[in-house]
């Protein structure tokens, strides 16, 4: 399928803004009767659609956030929600969420969907599919139709947009530098598979503790996980086969199924080995013992998601972009796993 | 505020269908003259505005599905959205979610807001505090624009519509039963305000197990949570001062605050006492130890809504309401806390 030229080419292609562009498509007399002829003959030639929805968006505002998140089993996406509707709320915007479901083609119909005139902005967390893919067209669409779009947690160096993340390398270096102060050496870490940007991080983060620290790096120590089903099985197999002092988790499901493959081989945490986990969700709270966790801050990362999408709605429409990626810090709450 | 004249009162005032009278401010053929006219002059008398979102919903058919729940940090929910994806992506259908948090205000204004020509039809979750106003007003009106909506878990007598609930009071009947059968008798019942619909049933069958089975009920056993925070303490003076052999959470967060109140006062479950929660959540399978629970089966509650809705969406439209309640059966799933 022939890409269709985007408000962006058109752009680039004369040397003036994306703003000129869009009014010069309107016709809007703000704009000089040469470059707006000039804009209309370039678009015309290579058949540029002006959106009526991006056309109308521009003039007609819903007051309504849209989210795209993956999943919301997870805690993490509750809570980033939660900050979400804070927010919205407090500025009068109502908020409606869409699941991709890790589904590429979820996520670019129910993108589709939101942009067609129910909202003004989009906050949305990539799918893994569409990471894995690397395609993003349907944001770019998004985007150059002059709908904002903020990234968070699950980003992509690939769009130019606004981004809140969480510095995953550091988090995970803290919460593994936190393991050797304990004076823990054997430090296994279990993971997912690396196509998630947030694993390939927090993975480098651990390695980076160990070596900061003259600790060997083990590419035995390194679990990945691909199916939850399958885990207490592998993980089973790490404790009875390498003698580990501790366990660095990316999640809090990966963590509890470590307590409790333990418990079943005769091991105790934390006496055994300590346990940290990455996201700070309700089965840490609850799980005995306590779970020590990083925390991801879905609250705060939420809060400054909306504020972002507020302010580049309710700005005046600037000429330039002029993007940023705000790093929320994380904490680690510490529990009873590591004492 | 004067309440403004609904489609349905048109119906009932003239005594025919509420379809005759949209069909005739639609001018619609298909209805005579002369009820066309009558029902047109009666619609300008009482100063009925024909709301043009919903005569264009007649026509337009957006394909997607809005959901309104209280909140998705349950687990609960967040398998209901599961089941209802399921079904509306098999059938083609988008999913929009809208949280009331618990508030008739968000509830109201969010149904308004997906009603606006984004959605074909609801399911929806009634707010806390909509079941205790008692005021679903936006519901008929919903419904009166000829917009289908379907109800699940907490619904109310009070709106006619397609409905899928559980047998809360049959379900908490045999959760109690079990604990029965096993021997206990000082049973326990940790429960939240009566104003949720659920929680009067769930307290309802818990009395009627006991009563059945000649055990005497004991007010001094209802324990009623308003607050989480202060669930420990009240807790922990249940666990001390009555000698209790069995506790019936209305929720798995309750039933773990139970088993962590009790370890640190040197009881152990299930031991001490056994314990069953409704809702089976995530917390239940990785506490320890394991709890028992009734399942409240939100997948196939879901599927079942979704499947509710689209069938009234694509069959032809009906001159008389039909709806039915279904009811999902629920099951035990034995764990730890109960052996």
């Amino acid at each position: 399928m022939k890409r269709k030229v985007t408000l962006k080419q058109i752009a680039k292609e004369l040397d003036v803004s994306i703003s000129t562009v869009s009014k010069s498509l309107r016709n809007s007399l703000e704009i000089g009767e040469e470059t707006r002829l000039k804009v209309q003959a370039f678009a015309k030639f290579y058949n540029y659609k002006p959106n009526n929805i991006a056309l109308s968006l521009k003039n007609k505002k819903t007051k309504t956030i849209g989210i795209i998140i993956p999943e919301i089993v997870h805690h993490f996406f509750s809570t980033v929600i939660n900050g979400i509707e804070q927010v919205a709320n407090e500025f009068g915007y109502s908020v409606i969420i869409c699941l991709s479901d890790d589904s590429f083609e979820k996520e670019v119909r129910n993108m589709e969907m939101l942009a067609n005139g129910s909202i003004d902005g989009f906050i949305m967390s990539l799918s893994k599919e569409t990471q894995l893919k690397g395609d993003f067209h349907h944001i770019t669409e998004v985007i150059n139709q002059g709908m904002p779009v903020i990234m968070f947690d699950r980003v992509t160096n690939e769009i130019l947009c606004d981004k809140v993340i969480i510095d995953d390398k550091y988090a995970a270096y803290e919460a593994v530098q936190s393991l050797i102060d304990k004076g823990k050496k054997k430090i296994a870490l279990v993971t997912t598979v690396d196509y998630v940007s947030v694993g390939k991080l927090r993975t480098d983060g651990y390695t980076k503790a160990l070596l900061d620290n003259n600790i060997p790096f083990d590419d035995n120590l390194i679990i990945k996980i691909e199916n939850i089903d399958t885990c207490e099985i592998i993980i089973g197999k790490l404790l009875e086969d390498k003698a580990i002092d501790a366990v660095f988790a990316v999640n809090e499901l990966f963590a509890v199924t470590c307590i409790k493959t333990a418990n079943k081989i005769g091991l105790t945490v934390p006496q055994d080995f300590a346990v940290i986990a990455f996201t700070d969700g309700i089965i840490s709270k609850y799980s005995t013992p306590t779970i020590t966790t990083v925390s991801q801050n879905g609250l705060k990362m939420g809060n400054k998601a909306a504020k972002m999408l507020i302010d580049r709605l309710e700005l005046e429409e600037t000429e330039e972009e002029n993007y940023t990626t705000e790093v929320i810090e994380t904490y680690l709450i510490e529990r009873e796993s590591t004492n």
